[in-house]
This record gives C-alpha cells, structure tokens and sequence, in this order.
C-alpha cells in the first residue's frame, strides 16, 4: 500500500499506540515511527520488540519530518500534551488521538491546535484486557470498529487520510459527532464497567458466613469480573472526562435495576419475564 | 464403576436432566434412567437420543423399581412434584434435585416427603446458554462444582450416595447449609445475571439519537448480554424462590453503584482508582 503518512510521532507507545504503530507499518500506510512518552523503559521494550524505528528525546526531535502526530497516552494527558505541541511549527501536522471520549474534548484540542495543525479525533474499539506494549498486536484492529468524531472545522481532506490509517490497519470506520460518541460509549462500554466494578465490589464486601463467594461463582460473574480487570487509572479518566454522559447513564440503569427489584419484591412473574424476554430478544440480534 | 443407584427417575429431562442422564450412565454410576415430564415431545426427543432408557406414562409406573428421583424441572414445580410424589409408596427411594435455589424449599420438601423419603437438596453449578435436551452432555458436570444441602434430619448415608453420584460424574461436591447456599447464589450468580438484565434493558431504552448503541458495542457489553440470554422462566422461578437474598445482595449491589457513582460527579480520581484497584486484584485471584 502507498504510504498515506511518511513519519508519524506517537506519543505514549501502549497496547493501543504499539499496536497502531505494528500494523501501520506491516501495512505499509505509515513510512516510519517515532515513539515518545513519559515512560523511558516502556520506550526502550517498544524498540527492542521492534515495535517503533527509533525513541524521540524530545517533542522537538520528535516533530522532525513529521506529518502524523498520535495522542495515545491516557485521556487525562492529551490537553497538556496538545499545549505542549501547540508551541511547536506544525506545519503539515495532522494530529489525531486513540482517546476513549470525544465531545469536549475534541473541541478543546481543536481550539489548542487552532491554526497550527488540524486534529482529527479518532477512537479505536479494540482493547485487551492486557495493557503495555508488550501486549501489542499487528492485528489488533483487523476487523474492529473505529468511530472518528469530526467537527465542522475539520477539513474533509484531513478526515479522509486519517480514514484511510484506519482502514489500511483493517478497521472499519464510522463517523459520529464528538458529543453522541460520548452518549454511544457511555452507554455500550463506560457504564458496563462501571456496573461491574460495583458488582465486585459488591461481591468483596457481602457477608457470606465466612465462605469465600469466589469459590461458588460460575462463568456469569467471572464474564463479569474480567472487565472491571483493566487499568484502573485509564478508568478513572474515563469517568471523569466523560462524567456527564456517564451519569446520565448510570441513572437511567439504576431506574431499570430499581424497577427490576420492585418486580421482585411484588413477585410479579409476569412481568419478570417480559423483563427477562425482552432482553434475551436483544441478545439473539448480537449473538 | 458400581452403580450408585438401580433405576433412576428423572423428571424433567432438559440440558441439566438429560446431562444427569446422560454422564450417570456413561460413567455406570446408575444402571437404567426413565424420564416423566410435562412436554412429552421433549422426553421422545430424550429417548430417540438415547438420553434416557425409557419414557413413564406416569409416576406409578415411573417409580417401579426406583431408587433415586432427581427433580430437576424449572424450581417453581418442586412442591407440586413433591406433593405428587407423597402420594405414591416411597420406600427406600432417595430424592434429590437440581435446583438453584435451597434454603427454604429444602426445608419445605423435606417436610413433605417426611417419613417416606430421604429428600438430600443438590445444586450442580453448570449450565449453558442453551436449554433444552439437545443441548445436553456427558461431560457437563466434569470438573464443575456441585453443591449438596443437607439439614439436620439427613441422614449421612443418604447424603454419602448422593455425593458418590456426583462425584462419580466427575463434580467437585461442597457441603453448605441450605440457608448459606441462597446467599451465596444470590451474589455470585442470580445478582450478576439482574445486573446484566438491568444494562440490556438499559441500552434498550437509552436515547442515542437514532444510532443503534450494538453497532458500537466492544467485548465488555457481549459478556453481558450473554447471560442475559438464559430461559425467562427458568430466572423468573429464581427470584421468586430466592427472593430474600436475593433483594438483600440487589440492596447491598445498588449500594456500591451510588458510592461509585458519587466518587464520579465528585470528580474523585483517587478514591476511583482505589475503587477500580480492589475489583481488579479481585479478578487476579480467580483468573
């Protein structure tokens, strides 16, 4: 494939930004990258395991010959590093990000990077329970879905080569306004976590008579407890930058759970298993 | 091995009768298997499998000969099948059941099978999310748990032929109080299934500007809904039957999501990685 990018920065070489910076060059949509981040060691495993071409001292040498520029580091970071970018020539720069939220976000980066380099805001769905670059995979996106979040501002020419990364890694694009992105993953990713991080809370904390509940569970709460496995501080910025959309969320799931329970305690059967029906309906789609 | 028991009667002969059936004879551990049921196109189905020897037209001829009676038909039948059993000569027959649900309905049948026939509460932790008896399968309980309750008026040689028909299945057998058995249930199995009830009735109901929320559903949500996919009827039963622990656990459960979800619009990032830290040391235990 003809390279659509000739150098690209990638700022926090992790399971995500290693994993991109694999499959773009097996690819070939990306001629050469450059690995940058806060954590020396980390860079040094991603050049030994072959996974960038070379460690950037600084955002300066990083930039050199640069047209790509990936925010991959946690979401509670990208606003410091745009600012950190915007003191930089950007010429030619496309910035773009694998962040778990958009909406603000995006705006605000945009407004960074206002008349320096166009940012495009990019968002993967693929993740491993494993986190770090020596859980990276050329294959990671094969297949998976990748939602970009352009604004009015971005220009169509900007979109389309940040497209055709993405489809050149194998992923299939969607595009979706920043602000219904954070809606649609506080929904479908955010709140099943945060659901079932309470239910190991929950789990941790019953009084059993001393047994150990672990021992009794089966496959439904160990599906469960594999998502609250991941990392706890990329979770934590989740929350936090995405917080109005989650709790909009959350309330509308602790209606259902609460209605859920008044059937219970009624012993209203029926309704039970309209409730149960409903779901199980749903469940036969996605299967 | 020496069979256990002579002459088997299986009521209800689903994925968990017909998978009794099925690895009991399999391993010799019972000589000869009738199936009684309410659906009899479901027990000609068992038979032209070879799930079970023989169907019985009712429990008169379903007793002759028999030694073991496993309940194992939807939780919500146990007292009508237990009444109808008290009707009929019981003598030296051991009666055990399925069931997800213990506590109380142990007590209960126990009482009415009182002075006719040792009844020994089981509950093997297996399942699938299919039902039925084409799902069924000789090496179901293999390795799985299965948990006896007996009380006080067991005797331990009834409670000892039980367990060897277990574990002559291939299960891991633990003994817990009956009472002991529903709390532990209702947390690591009947909450986590409300739970995911809860959430797919959630993204149901959310309001995402028109985009179907499964579209960008990543792995976390599919665990979920998986289990949400399991027979109405059969769940509507379990929280009928269990519904004391079951509301206690769905209290201490909906505790945990508002504590988490204050922590969100506090904006407490250390109090959530703490949150998210214990869930996750949680999950290294068991995986």
């Amino acid at each position: 494939m003809k390279p659509i990018f000739k150098k690209a920065l990638i700022i926090g070489v992790g399971l995500i930004g290693g994993s991109l910076a694999l499959s773009a060059r097996a690819k070939g949509v990306v001629r050469e990258i450059v690995g940058l981040g806060r954590s020396q060691r980390s860079l040094q495993r991603a050049l030994e395991l072959g996974v960038i071409d070379a460690v950037a001292k600084d955002l300066k040498e990083g930039l050199q010959g640069t047209d790509l520029v990936v925010l991959a580091m946690p979401v509670g970071k990208f606003e410091e590093w745009a600012l950190a970018l915007s003191q930089h020539t950007l010429e030619g720069v496309t910035v773009t990000d694998v962040g778990s939220v958009k909406g603000n976000l995006v705006i605000k980066l945009e407004e960074i990077l206002k008349g320096k380099a166009v940012f495009v805001g990019g968002h993967p769905i693929a993740g491993k329970e494993k986190s770090g670059v020596e859980a990276s995979q050329a294959t990671l996106f094969e297949g998976a879905l990748c939602i970009l979040t352009p604004t009015p501002q971005t220009p169509p020419e900007s979109l389309k080569r940040v497209q055709s990364l993405w489809e050149g890694v194998g992923s299939k694009v969607s595009i979706v306004d920043p602000f219904l992105h954070d809606k649609l993953l506080a929904l479908v990713s955010h709140l099943p976590h945060m659901v079932a991080y309470a239910l190991v809370n929950a789990v941790l904390d019953a009084d059993v008579g001393g047994h150990d509940p672990i021992f009794y569970s089966g496959g439904g709460f160990r599906d469960f407890s594999r998502i609250a496995a991941s990392s706890e501080e990329m979770w934590a910025d989740i929350c936090l930058q995405n917080r109005d959309a989650l709790v909009d969320m959350l309330n509308l799931y602790q209606e259902k759970l609460s209605e859920l329970k008044e059937k219970i305690i009624n012993g209203n059967r029926e309704a039970l298993c309209q409730t149960f029906h409903r779901a199980k309906e749903m469940r036969g789609k996605i299967a």
